[in-house]
């Protein structure tokens, strides 16, 4: 044990090593806007412009004014204003509201009516007093969005106040220089969608890739796995993830398991959330991150962690070779009240031991280049013995990598066999043998069926359309991956546009946490008003577009 | 004019060259305390202990839980908490409101109902949101107060939060230990009226003599001239006092006057206020500090813009040699919305001019142990030449001292003359000949009539109690003043017992900026709330003490 600790610390020393510095953007307002209610609009609200930015310079304000000011796209950074007085020197501290919205609803809305189901402290407004004027003020805190309200609370005697600057300094460790272009043949709308979504991805990737750099600001395993997907399509910032996977590997939980979501501050620590799937997706993004990068010595360092993964996911099987079900929330899938996970627990588990496998033979296979050498000299006997090693290291990968397909085996034909309804096809989850999407787009995902049933499947899935449909960007995005995986690309690119292109539509700047087509102003948080409006699950659509329709 | 604004340069450099390091001193809370209305209290609140500091430490705490701190007494500075979570990690931005009081009334009312004539920005609260917890927090404002509430916004879900640590960091120029104890003579009442005015004195004294740290944050002569005789027998900083009439020197109004106040930032400025015995007290101000220090060579440099003073003031005069009353709002005096300035304003130009003589004869005649001398060698002859210089510029300040002399007893013979009344003896002020106690206090203090006469005045005024009496302890400093250079010592100690005393035993930690013993809830800004509670002009018994009671 004291030697693991040991271990997890060199993890988080390397990966605070690979912390980046923040680019710098500067961005100014684009024009006055107000929010005004409307019943037809996304969420009951939509912007008017009611002037330029210009004017903000000129207008005096005092106590009861307010303006908006719309930013033109979404920024995350630093806000900076300078103030001077007009008509008497500032005699009195300047008292302001700030209110601070990644959508119109945050703008229109009142904070103060926020009765959902996560804390207030999430919705981003302050109040501020400022001892001097003129002066220039950059508030300490980093803010997340587009438009921002201004309410004066004083002056209101001798002196009005006005704004002679007004600037976000946006921050990112993304490039945007680094992302190639789409080529000519790629169609507007699609091009459009790899804009939002390259712009979502921009504006989550901080230190670490955030989930939302408005809510909840923090590395989710189950996020990183799509961000560095979309990454090695765009940014192809390699140093992040390889960050990232260090700070999952040096900050598991007390039985090893990589924990779901980790914090960088105060000094970086794991939250207490394990979720099934979220442990097993370490292997994929390990897996995925070796693919991008050729990086073997991040490969070889942290594949007793995955592995690790592997057998602690074992545990939970029952003597049939399924995962245990119970109503806990042992694991993530989608954001819905009625999902059961199951069956979507047993396919992400195929799914991880898939990729360990691939991992286990990249490794044991890469040591053959040193074979049937001559030996003579000592340094050739030296040299001998170091292949020696390096052959048995490469066998035990091996063994590994058998283990692991028996393993496959047993779990797949365990889904088969107990999951799977011999009448419909379908997979079949918890007690009361639910069938939802997730579960069919899982096992596609897994790949237990032959291709030519994983597309018959996902075929039924559409026209039968259970009642447990996808909820969230992040489950839309394995519905178009399961889609491609079966060969149906006409049918995926139509989720995608159907799903991200209609987000796009109703007006996203950046891909958001929760949409549903069907009941757009739901949220899985009882308030809009504390949705992410930039959520990295969602911001695939770039990665789809690159891989796939180009 | 270009030579005079180089001037004000160079003299606002060498103020910001005299800028003080502050002291600070760490104070910890000293007991949890509730503030309970009681009609009969001061304000009507009181407070009441229910616990002990220590507790804080133990107590977790979420949404809509509050408590209020004692710190014992009062303090400038800054505050810093640590705070961790408890129950469960932080995973939400933690949102706290922050309320300093002075007094039990700022704890007690709510801030939203504030209604006064002075903008709610001086009111000292906070909103603040924190992004990391644990975490040490220093808010980067000061404050000026006794106690703090806090009351939690969130965390409303998972986790609660706890203050480890909870401490004000004060802030003075002031060294206590520089104060000169107070022989045993001087009996407990007055020793404890000592303490406070020096406690009052030490909070005001930051990097200029401010008149009250919660609220104006700036530089009055008015105040300055107390805080600077109070200063001479405590602290003995002469450089801060030094700084302040440089300040003043360097940033006069266009007209060559003395500004009423001067701001510090965000670069020292004068304000547009132009009063009129304000602009004489620079004259007061000069004198008590060469009286205090020796200083010769600022007492040279500032020289003339003090004879400017007089000068400026004296074109106020109408043919008979009176200051010209108006109804707006040119001189100070007192917070009194019924007293007319004429008198006061004639009797302060006296007393300005006459401290004007006392530099002049300073200066004029400071040369003469230079007479005298033999001269021969070329050496000599230079001394020579340097001597006639000498004597040259004694020659033009006994000039000023003369022609100063004639006016004094110009304007001095024009009081007597129009503004006393020959029946009752009093002075009476403005067209509608008003009697007030501030106008026969200020005769007294410009010295117009025989001792004997000055004292049968102020008895007279003590029996007679005209309606328009002194309102704020500015005033009342000047009543003691008074009395005491009229002789009358007991009357005086009376008066600083009534007044300072009555103020202590209702529970004055520091001096305050308002206070009527027969209206004790008075407030000049509509509110009890605004009221400064520390409050510079308010000083002043330490000073009376130590020069004329021990």
């Amino acid at each position: 044990m004291r030697q693991q600790s040991f271990m997890d610390q060199a993890f988080v020393a390397k990966a605070e090593r690979l912390t980046p510095t923040l680019r710098e953007r500067r961005a100014e307002p684009v024009r006055i806007i107000e929010a005004e209610a409307e019943r037809t609009a996304l969420h009951g609200w939509k912007v008017r412009e009611t002037g330029k930015a210009e004017a903000l310079r000129t207008r005096a304000l005092s106590k009861g004014d307010s303006f908006v000011v719309d930013f033109g796209d979404h920024q995350v950074g630093y806000l900076t204003f300078k103030l001077r007085s007009e008509e008497a020197r500032a005699d009195a501290p300047v008292r302001l509201k700030l209110i601070f919205g990644e959508m119109p609803v945050e703008i229109g809305e009142s904070f103060d009516t926020y009765d959902g189901w996560l804390d207030r402290s999430w919705l981003q407004d302050e109040i501020v007093n400022l001892d001097v004027v003129p002066g220039t003020y950059t508030l300490p805190r980093r803010y997340s969005f587009r438009y921002l309200k201004v309410e004066v609370l004083t002056p209101a005697r001798k002196f009005k106040v006005a704004f002679d600057e007004l600037f976000v300094t946006s921050v990112s460790s993304a490039d945007l220089a680094a992302v190639p272009a789409l080529p000519d043949s790629v169609p507007e709308d699609l091009r459009e969608l790899d804009r939002i979504s390259v712009r979502t991805l921009q504006d989550c990737m901080q230190t670490v890739f955030e989930d939302g750099p408005k809510r909840d600001r923090r590395l989710w395993i189950g996020d990183l796995r799509l961000q560095a997907l979309v990454n090695y399509e765009t940014f192809r910032n390699m140093d992040l993830v390889k960050r990232c996977l260090y700070l999952f590997a040096g900050l598991r939980l007390p039985g090893g398991q990589v924990s779901a979501c980790v914090y960088e501050k105060p000094e970086p620590s794991a939250d207490d959330i394990y979720l099934y799937d979220y442990s097993l997706f370490f292997i994929a993004a390990l897996h995925d991150y070796y693919e991008a990068s050729g990086d073997r010595a991040t490969l070889e360092e942290l594949w007793p962690i995955a592995l690790e993964q592997v057998h602690l996911s074992l545990e939970r099987l029952d003597e049939r070779g399924l995962v245990k079900d119970d109503p806990s929330w042992y694991c993530f899938t989608d954001w819905h009240d009625d999902l059961n996970k199951q069956a979507s627990a047993q396919a992400v588990l195929i799914y991880g031991m898939k990729r360990a496998v691939a991992i286990a033979d990249w490794l044991g296979g890469a040591s053959g280049d040193r074979a049937g050498r001559e030996t003579a000299s000592a340094q050739e006997r030296k040299e001998a013995q170091a292949q020696a090693e390096a052959e048995a290291e490469a066998e035990a990968y091996r063994k590994q990598a058998d283990a692991l397909r028996k393993q496959i085996d047993r779990v797949s034909a365990a889904a088969l066999e107990h999951l799977r309804d011999p009448e419909t096809g379908f997979f079949a989850s918890g007690a009361g043998r639910q069938v939802s999407w997730a579960s069919q787009v899982w096992m596609v995902l897994a790949d237990v069926l032959p291709r030519e049933e994983n597309a018959a499947l996902l075929d039924r899935l559409f026209a039968d359309n259970p009642e447990v449909r996808p909820m969230t960007p992040y489950m839309f995005h394995h519905l178009v991956e399961a889609l491609l995986a079966a060969g149906r690309r006409e049918k995926a690119l139509e989720q995608m546009r159907a799903y991200w292109g209609e987000m796009a539509r109703d007006g996203a700047d950046t891909f958001w946490e929760v949409y549903n087509p069907s009941d757009k102003n739901n949220s899985p948080y009882g308030s809009n008003l504390i949705n992410s409006y930039c959520h990295a699950w969602s911001c695939t659509p770039a990665y789809l577009i690159r891989k796939h329709f180009r």
